[in-house]
């Protein structure tokens, strides 16, 4: 098939789908849910061989992925997601009559979703993105990621069952291989109405780039990861060393650093450097290497390394150990925030299980990174509560810089909810105003529209007098069931 | 001032400000909303003056105007707008405790707002764009029209009146004159975080893109105006031909035809062409010609015109008489469906009263047209009820096409309400995701943040336990006050 050939199918297929009830929606996701499961003897094998990734944790992925797809259910079958709002008429304003006014959610068209290489599943064929864009009413053209084929054309043929199964048009899903060229072709089609994408800065800013060269600009949602800083105080850094440098390696190093959030950048305060120092080194000594997603990812990991050992303002912690090429080895290097500070390269990502330990001296300093600090997806802070009372300032700055600001635990681990934000100031994405992990993600793949003196027989059933879907509304300006 | 000092001066009233609680932001604006009820007098001339406008028409765009500082007042007021989320820790969930996490949008920044010529007051300088942004927590650098310099600042001296009467600071609000170098410098600042324009197509398109090559992108909110068709079905038009006639050529001619939503092109059914062209020649022989707002948007329409009368497609209706060059002279023209298929460049807004009327022979026609219109802020169908019955792909089709969909009225008069839409697909606009018009125009200057394992007393009071402000939240998924 040809693209053009797969876009017009696919918008065919989005002027039915469109007109779909929500609780049919749930019930096709509930349906591909059922059968992620009954598939996962084949899948997770595929997705371990694929991904280097271990079992028990590609068999978490599955659950988290199906769990996604009913949270979406849910959602959609609920049905207030899509902000319904009335302002009735009132034929007797004066000087004019005031026109009846209702105004809903209502899915953009056809989306280009990209795989991403970190997570077979969860974040790619059947994961957040493709799964959001279908439940809001947007048909997918799926490009998988090269590193895992097959397990992308398995959960492929997953999806074409349950859209079997539910009756609904097979171009609601396509699934489309290759490269770099693909990938820009599905985006600079005319039809296509939004892209999703995980990765790398370099992918997701080029894609960014392309869509707005369109003669009709589309919205890029890249999430192209972050460093994820760590900010410790010096009481609770005093109080917990031990405890605080086994969780930051933990995070570090889970799934060999390949997480969107795991905290590349930890701020020291110079009291407690060589105790930290000591404790975390402590804990690297027990991190095995192990197997990257692929060689091009490991390959991209040493260049990184390699480049930063060439710069002195560095003292390496731990150097990465390359004889393995697939392996990534844990790598940490100590720099004094003065040094930071004078070069933003050092705030650049390194994929992988790479830290850099920034050791500061005041607050000063650290209002100056602060203030200096890159978009990031997440933000995190080790204080004692007595440590923050007069820290406003400095909170109020680091909320400019991140996405979801923790002040307990580690970044990594992502919930799936309601309340989640993943995304983040430029450059962490090219769309602050969006998540692309839990409910409001749907969001991403609709716009509002407005409809004026629409007969009753017309209207969406969420903006019909007497609300036949009992679901939330805005009416008057008030919230009403 | 240099722009360097305007902004670092706005990012540390931000600083301030985006702590301001809801009740004190209303405070301020309702302020401001008096001040300029008591500066009426002053302000109404200067701004008659300066457009061309006529009295009653200013006198009821300042109306707007304070309608709309109020509508934002009552907004952050109440305060449900926030979309508080609340997803609660659980830390007995297995195999690993869930965290406790709040979701709240929080305002981007200083953000720059342009003045659009065509409403003095209601879309300039204490217009929504102005007020939606402070509203929400941004302080506003302001790029003053350079058609109406004396009403500008004569409103940002009420602004600063309010700023100084309610205790804020004054970097809250900056007027800058100039013209398109400025304007430019203010949005390549890197302390900008967002855009907010009406205007020309080539002006918002050029802003977009400069936006866009930024080191960080961001957002531009350009509402660039569109044509409006009106789709007219034989029974209607030939049941009600004097009214509908008289109905378009009035919102067509309504200001001189300067708004974004007049309708510049109309569908018609054959069988009733003739009868219809009868109708509106009659409506505008009544209708004298006016001064436009200045001589450039005047030269502007006359070069438009003599454009379209080189074409050989187009039938006069009546043609612009541009001997005032100033007077906006109504012009109209038909073309066969067929032709105007033929080139997009009959698509083209003319800003003015100018019109094309479509003769149209088929349904097949009618969806012709609509897979081929462009983004339109508005879309007006004209039918009788039976003439809908089996329409649901048209108006499917038109609804991929508009930010508002009409079955009675005019497009023209746009209510400031919770459920408009003012904005709609490319390249009515560069954010068809958003609303320039209506409590939604807020959503354009937040995004969302979460915050993780937050101590209560550093949490956003919307987001405490108890909920102290009494607002709409979403609590572990489900809509709660």
């Amino acid at each position: 098939m040809t693209y053009d050939s797969i876009f017009s199918a696919a918008q065919e297929a989005f002027l039915f789908y469109k007109n779909v009830s929500g609780k049919e929606k749930a019930a096709f996701l509930e349906t591909l849910a059922e059968i992620l499961e009954a598939h996962r003897a084949e899948i997770v094998p595929l997705a371990v061989r694929e991904s280097n990734l271990p079992e028990g944790r590609i068999n978490g992925e599955l659950g988290r992925t199906t769990g996604q797809i009913r949270l979406f259910a849910n959602l959609v079958k609920e049905g207030s997601w899509v902000e319904a709002t009335i302002d009735p008429a009132d034929p007797n304003r004066s000087p004019l009559p005031k026109a009846d006014i209702r105004r809903i959610l209502t899915p953009l068209g056809p989306v280009v979703v990209f795989g991403a290489s970190n997570f077979p599943l969860a974040f790619s064929t059947a994961g957040g993105d493709t799964i959001s864009a279908l439940a809001s009413g947007c048909p997918v053209i799926y490009k998988a990621h090269p590193a895992h084929p097959e397990t992308s054309q398995k959960v492929a043929d997953c999806i074409h069952e349950a859209i079997v199964k539910s009756g609904l048009p097979s171009a609601l899903f396509t699934h489309i291989e290759g490269g770099i060229a693909e990938g820009q072709a599905l985006v600079k089609h005319h039809l296509a109405k939004a892209v999703a994408f995980t990765g790398s800065h370099v992918g997701g800013k080029a894609l960014f780039d392309l869509a707005n060269q369109r003669e009709e600009p589309i919205p890029v949602y890249a999430e192209m990861g972050s460093v994820n800083p760590i900010f410790t105080f010096p009481k609770k850094l005093g109080n917990e060393v031990v405890p605080l440098a086994k969780a930051f390696i933990g995070s570090l190093t889970l799934g060999v650093g390949q997480f969107c959030t795991n905290p590349g950048l930890i701020f020291v305060p110079k009291e407690h450097a060589i105790a930290f120092e000591n404790a975390i080194a402590d804990e690297l000594n027990d991190i095995a290497s192990a197997p990257m997603l692929h060689p091009g990812i490991a390959q991209a990991y040493y260049d990184s390394i390699q480049y930063l050992q060439s710069r002195e303002e560095l003292r390496w912690v731990k150097v990465a150990d390359p004889k393995h090429l697939i392996n990534g080895s844990t790598a940490l290097a100590e720099i004094k925030a003065k040094d930071w500070l004078s070069d933003a390269v050092f705030q650049k990502e390194v994929f992988g299980a790479f830290a850099m330990m920034v050791v500061y001296k005041s607050e000063d300093e650290l209002l100056e990174i602060a203030k200096k600090l890159h978009g990031q997806l997440t933000i995190t802070v080790w204080a004692e509560a007595e440590e923050l009372q007069n820290q406003l300032f400095l909170l109020n700055l680091l909320e400019e810089k991140c996405g979801r600001l923790l002040f307990k635990g580690v970044p990594t681990g992502v919930e799936v909810g309601y309340a989640m934000q993943h995304g983040g100031p430029y450059p962490s994405t090219t769309a602050p105003n969006s998540t692309s992990v839990g409910a409001h993600a749907i969001k991403r793949f609709v716009r509002p529209i407005a409809f004026q003196d629409m007969p009753q027989e017309l209207l969406p059933d969420a903006l019909r007098d007497g609300n036949p879907l009992g679901i939330w509304r805005m009416v008057n300006g008030l919230m009403t069931k």
